[in-house]
């Protein structure tokens, strides 16, 4: 499947009200916990997708449409989420990735970005030269990686359970050195 | 975290609207294409999942509940929903599990399942003696499997979009060999 920048938005726009219909509400039993050690749990990962709309992806498109003379993007700090939002509940986070969703689409249909604009490049710190379709592209599928940790994350607090189904479900089985 | 009966259902009943806030409406290029030969694209996990609601889960409860000679439960057929499918639109599909797990977890709820039925068994074709617990937790991580299974199916359709990104969104790399 080539880029198409409505069918991306199509996906992004959608993540908010999938974590709602996936988290609002349910107990913390299921978004509390994590994988393990160093690894995040549901809650966590909501509040690094609020990081990365309010420090990452559009921050980045904003820069290289900016073709500036240095359109090298910040690092992106993986840890950020993990001291704001201490006192901060699910229902909060799930609001406000919401809103700060709705804003940044907002914000990228009104870029009017069309091939050439695509074709533009960035610095990314960790691997030099990326186009903005990359970013997008990126974009969109960082959203349906984090789906898949946190449906993965919720089925692993049953691994004990499930009694001899374990090998018959994957999820239960991925990703046993932490990624996200 | 240990099985209950309330906190599982509350997952079981959010799956079709997680399902229909992903998937509804969308363009086939993201719900049509699968990971590869023998492979599932995301219509072929719903039309799955409603085959588990039809053949499967409280199908096989029920063999439990009524504490017959024999509680060997039938193998499930991981392909009927190939053909039976092959003229339906996936919101056709959608509304389908939609209705389909609510009459099951109505049914569930009467069953008024409690530890000493949690605790009964049947015999699956595979592995053998299984109790009710295992097999209602095993319905919950099913669910959220697949569930992460259609976001990393449509994660790789972007997969020669992100660029430099690849190695830095887990799902493009997982389950290079299928596995469902």
């Amino acid at each position: 499947m080539q880029f198409d920048l409505e069918k991306s938005i199509a996906v992004l726009e959608r993540t908010p009200a999938v974590l709602r219909a996936l988290l609002a509400g349910l107990a913390n039993d299921w978004t509390a916990p994590n994988e393990g050690p160093e690894t995040w749990s549901s809650f966590d990962v909501v509040g690094h997708l609020i990081d990365g709309e309010e420090t990452d992806w559009l921050v980045r498109a904003r820069i290289i449409l900016a073709r500036g003379d240095t359109r090298r993007f910040e690092p992106f700090d993986r840890s950020r989420h993990r001291q704001l939002n201490r006192h901060r509940s699910l229902e909060e986070l799930l609001a406000r990735f919401e809103s700060l969703r709705r804003t940044n689409l907002a914000e990228l249909r009104a870029m009017h970005v069309g091939p050439a604009q695509l074709a533009l490049t960035g610095e990314h710190p960790d691997f030099g030269p990326v186009t903005l379709k990359h970013l997008l592209a990126a974009w969109v599928v960082h959203d349906l990686g984090h789906l898949a940790q946190i449906a993965r994350v919720m089925a692993k607090q049953y691994g004990q359970e499930v009694g001899p189904w374990v090998p018959y479900l994957p999820p239960l089985t991925d990703h046993e050195e932490p990624r996200s």
